[in-house]
């Protein structure tokens, strides 16, 4: 069995570091940020001093930090992990970032002997913390293969995409259809409210035939009630999102909805609701009908 | 058992009284347009000669007719329902046409003692045929029980949303919400395309999670093709999205991404694809995308 470390110990990275503890993975674990080790160090992982002592002491490293920057700087910092990885080291990249990005990081870390996976997953805290995350994965087939294992105690569904970003570039695409999924949803509790329809009643009636969708059975309770608890954050999406508009932009892809979309999440960060459940793309709405 | 009649063997129609006579029910026809009811002749209905004819003979009366100016012909025109129907009959219409529109015919019939439920279906051909179709039922309680056994003979999920008109104004949430969910995997299918993905795979991957729909899971594969046999045409969710669109402006609500959707089915009316398969929005998304 692999050593494995772990850097990045957030909400979705402490929830899938745990499950590698659970899995019987030799864990070392380090956050940018200290005091955050502490639950994993009660069940059995180990807190390293510095990213390069954790580097030095696995064979395999996972990174769930927040955007590219972040990734950028646990990589190719000075104590970063180009610096202090022993040729042979695998880097699985479970943070959500540019394509781009990722295919350059693959490229310089390949120059020293480093082989890396981007394997971003979707499915929120709660997939992270029962181990049932979607799990999108772009690599070479044998680096894919050796990061099985660890990924099969993150998630459930751990598709191999193709070479390396293309696990981040699925993810995007992801991020963009949900936009018109919310969306959809949105607009149309709004209007079943308005005119005076029972969107409960409503939401039993459609969600057998073209209208049925995980977010019309599972969030428009949320914006019926107008209260959006997590879930997924506005401001976490409004980020995927810039990944995925600069994807467009460099593909050359028009993407009407995913545009308005952000225009719209960059009104509920600015109005305070950025730490809101992406159901609040209902608030917005709303807000533009004068609710 | 009451003697029903049928008015309006389109698709939609045609296929549906078929699941009448099937169900034993003694059926009259007819159609604005002649020659449309030799099949169902053959399996037992009758043909009335005029329209006036099938009412004088039947208990209840099936609309099954375009929009809200043909509904209103067959209503209140000279040889209509309103002239030739005697006190006590029951009309169903299952038409796609204005709830506002609706609730004055219902009132206008109501002072000649005629009883009016509406009940838009959705679920297309398929579901008329295989008589799974979901109808969306408004009218008063007494009404809608009368007119039950009827609609359980042509569909499977029928909802009694509340007072006359409610059935059309939850038809108009569905095409709402139908905006989102095919906009949004119309993108994603465009954008997983230039990006270089194997569209299918990226399908398969997203179809566990937030990303699920019914459209991703049967209509992606038409836009990745670029071909979008029926289905639903676009020109008929153009024609129902102008019921929504009315309704919202009516009802004081403001609805981007449908009113984005009416705009480009817009153009594909006009570039002679009114009669694709709404997927066929893609299309718009990849001639915005220059592909």
């Amino acid at each position: 069995m692999e050593r494995v470390g772990f850097v990045g110990l957030g909400t979705m990275g402490a929830a899938m570091a745990a499950n590698l503890v659970r899995a019987g993975y030799p864990l070392h674990v380090w956050n940018r940020t200290p005091g955050k080790a502490g639950p994993l160090v009660e069940i059995g992982a180990t807190e390293a001093g510095t990213l390069a002592e954790l580097v030095a002491a696995v064979d395999v490293v996972v990174i769930c930090v927040s955007d590219t920057p972040d990734v950028e700087a646990v990589l190719f910092g000075p104590e970063g992990i180009a610096a202090a990885a022993r040729e042979g080291t695998l880097v699985i990249d479970c943070s959500t970032i540019s394509p781009r990005a990722t295919r350059e990081f693959a490229r310089r870390l390949r120059e020293r002997g480093i082989a890396m996976v981007d394997a971003p997953v979707s499915g929120g805290s709660e997939g992270a913390i029962h181990a049932t995350l979607t799990i999108m994965v772009g690599g070479e087939p044998a680096d894919v293969e050796r990061a099985h294992a660890v990924l099969a105690a993150m998630g459930r569904t751990i598709t191999h995409m193709g070479p390396i970003g293309t696990g981040q570039a699925t993810k995007a695409v992801n991020q963009v259809i949900i936009c018109g999924a919310y969306l959809g949803v949105a607009e149309g509790i709004v209007l079943a409210m308005r005119a005076g329809l029972d969107p409960d009643a409503v939401v039993a009636a459609l969600n057998n035939g073209a209208a049925q969708s995980w977010v019309l059975a599972n969030r428009s309770g949320r914006m019926v009630e107008d209260r959006y608890p997590l879930g997924f954050k506005v401001a976490l999406h409004r980020k995927d999102l810039a990944i995925a508009l600069d994807l467009a932009r460099e593909s050359g892809v028009s993407l009407p909805v995913a545009g308005l979309t952000a225009q719209l999440e960059n009104g509920l960060i600015a109005g305070g609701h950025g730490d809101e459940d992406m159901s609040a793309l209902a608030r917005a709405i709303r807000e533009l009908s004068g609710m």
